[in-house]
């Protein structure tokens, strides 16, 4: 099975427009009057190949390509429509557009299958304008409840139950795929790994576990001046020596852990007084669950050595704690066989970002596709792919759902 | 000369006890009713012993010993009765009650001079209520005019000459001392330095200088997910790597050079997005006028060899520099000689905040004497010193003060 990548690129120009912003990007907030043209459009395109298209209680549309026996669990692949403000034209789209062209492929090829085929665009899932991202998804997984999701606000008070109201895509909850065979989610990478690395695709084994901590050091603040230096309790240098050591001691570590310190603030934040207090987020990041676990032991440890050092009392608030998700590792290694045989230069990869694949995975045996972002940048209108790279991921994708059918046959 | 500490200690109680605090300390902010109450009593005192009162249009007291020849320059001690809020009994109470003491005793003494002898209270020395420090010392030192101390506002809109006026110190132009023969002030050194080294006074030899900057560091906010270490442009990390090496550079220096981060802040300011932009206040300061000026040169190296090494931008913004003050090396000489007379252990140091003296010594010879502070805190109802010390202090400067009388009899 080979893409049509034209096919592919009209239907995201026409995407693109829809909330398309002055600077190249698209605007399309869930649920706004962007989102429902959108939407329109995708059941318009549903519609045009005859599939069957269901809308759930969550706004879910699945477009649905029945198998021989619809009794079975489905082949789901989809992603997401809705946008950040201002983002680009590639982050949930091509995912979507995915799902699609591969359906559009079986038709066009007259391929039956047992199994359904769906195609699937998730409701919320940059958590931009209601602020829980991945709702829909986490609702089918049973990580949110149905009022969880309906009655998430945006700023100005409204629910996403009104707001499906208002747009029509409030549709019933008999709709929903609580089950699925397999779920495959194509999507740009979000990060700069892959061109780095002068790949076209990323096999994305699982998403990286997080976990959030607040360091707090606090010593005497005090005038900058007649106070010598060997004499201080500066909570500031505390705090920077401690930061220093985490980059430090991360960058050598040379392997997957990541470490961001993206708040950091001191008391009383006046120039010529020393910091009697000094507050910074830890954000620490590993793919696998155990070494995640021993890097928080390890931070911990290295904060509490610079505080005693630095004669500074520390408070280390544990914020939250996300595990790592990891994907079926027969699907990654099918990918893998798949790259070696057509030749695609393809890296396997952590998912840095949640996505809609991390929940579909406690439902559903599930893989992602990663489409190298050309600047490394994504939620941003400068958001790029090269459409060779958008057509190998997609190719790699099809195979993917071409050896997925193929051996639902063989077991039948 | 020998001070009478109990005589001093009673007068000190005395004015503890106005705007005396539940913790001990004292809230007596300038030209309020209790610095009006505090300045009825110094009056008083000078009365008592029947000195010359008088107030000037900065309302500044001065009680005066008239030398047999008025006409000479005068020998001038003092310092100030307001406090900051909620601050101690000891920072500028001391120096005022210095004053007034050894004048008592050349009374007592009958002793004869040529150059009158003055005890001065400067007006809102603290600059808390009204905010500029040291304003009155520095209208007779022509670093301000008159308008701008009579114009300065508090918080409630209340100026200085409505202030002075309503508790009836604003007194007359003509009363400013605008030329002295030699300025002594003795204070609380407001740091642990002397504690720390075991000193029971601090011959000052002058007033740190300072510069003040603000260093941004800018790079990309992104994602801390799907954004490998290395790939980073992480301007948090690139300011608390200037800002370590800052540290160890000016700790490893060894000399009296002091830094401080007041100010530390990363944006936006959340937990999973590297910062993009990160801000920091510098505080660098140096007795020598020269040492510091370089010190910021080399300051300004670190910065800027550190943001190249982190692939980020910097500006170093210059906020403030105030240059150092040095006072009489005669005073700091017979000071010194005194000490290793009377077995006094003294240290030489700088002070590292501004003080009446430092505007002082642009029309008089100036020199200051520092007690210890038992936990090294001050503008803190906490604030202590030893009256042992308190006492060695005074003779100390008593001391220099019948030098000072017997060189202008012998140049006579």
């Amino acid at each position: 099975m080979r893409v049509n990548i034209e096919r592919v690129k009209q239907k995201f120009n026409k995407l693109a427009s829809i909330g398309g912003t002055a600077n190249g990007g698209v605007h399309r907030l869930a649920l706004s009057d962007e989102d429902r043209e959108a939407r329109n459009l995708f059941v318009e395109w549903l519609k045009e190949r005859e599939l069957e298209v269901n809308i759930d209680d969550l706004g879910n549309i699945y477009g649905i390509k029945k198998g021989t026996d619809p009794s079975l669990p489905p082949l789901v692949l989809g992603s997401h429509l809705d946008t950040v403000p201002y983002g680009g034209r590639f982050d949930g789209t091509l995912g979507v557009l995915t799902g699609l062209e591969i359906i559009e492929n079986l038709i066009d090829e007259n391929q039956e299958h047992t199994q359904s085929v769906i195609v699937v665009n998730f409701t919320n899932e940059e958590g931009a304008r209601f602020p829980k991202p991945m709702i829909s998804s986490g609702v089918l997984a049973n990580k949110y409840t149905t009022k969880d999701m309906h009655m998430l606000r945006d700023v100005t008070g409204k629910t996403i139950k009104d707001e499906l109201d208002r747009i029509g895509y409030s549709g019933k909850r008999e709709n929903r795929i609580t089950k699925a065979d397999k779920f495959f989610e194509l999507h740009i990478e979000q990060g700069p790994a892959l061109i780095e690395q002068g790949a076209s695709a990323g096999i994305v084994e699982g998403i990286q576990g997080l976990s959030w901590h607040q360091v707090t050091f606090e010593g005497d603040a005090d005038h900058a001046g007649p106070s010598p230096m060997a004499f201080r309790k500066d909570a500031g240098v505390g705090a920077v020596k401690a930061m220093y050591r985490l980059h430090e001691w991360v960058s050598s570590a040379g392997d997957e852990t990541m470490i961001t310190f993206g708040k950091i603030k001191t008391e009383p934040d006046v120039v010529n007084v020393i910091p009697g207090k000094a507050v910074f987020s830890v954000d620490i990041r590993h793919p696998d669950p155990n070494i995640l676990q021993r890097r928080v032991e390890e931070m911990k440890q290295i904060v509490i050595e610079t505080s005693l050092e630095t004669r500074l009392t520390n408070c280390i608030e544990d914020l939250s704690y996300m595990p790592p998700v990891v994907f079926s590792s027969d699907l990654t290694e099918q990918l893998e066989e798949i790259c070696l045989k057509e030749s695609i230069p393809a890296v396997r990869m952590y998912s840095g970002a949640g996505h809609d694949a991390m929940y579909m995975n406690r439902i559903a045996e599930t893989v992602m596709v990663f489409v190298p972002s050309l600047n490394g940048k994504s939620h941003n209108e400068a958001e790029e792919s090269r459409w060779e790279d958008i057509e190998s991921c997609m190719n790699l994708t099809a195979e993917l759902v071409t050896l997925s059918l193929h051996s639902r046959e063989r077991q039948k």
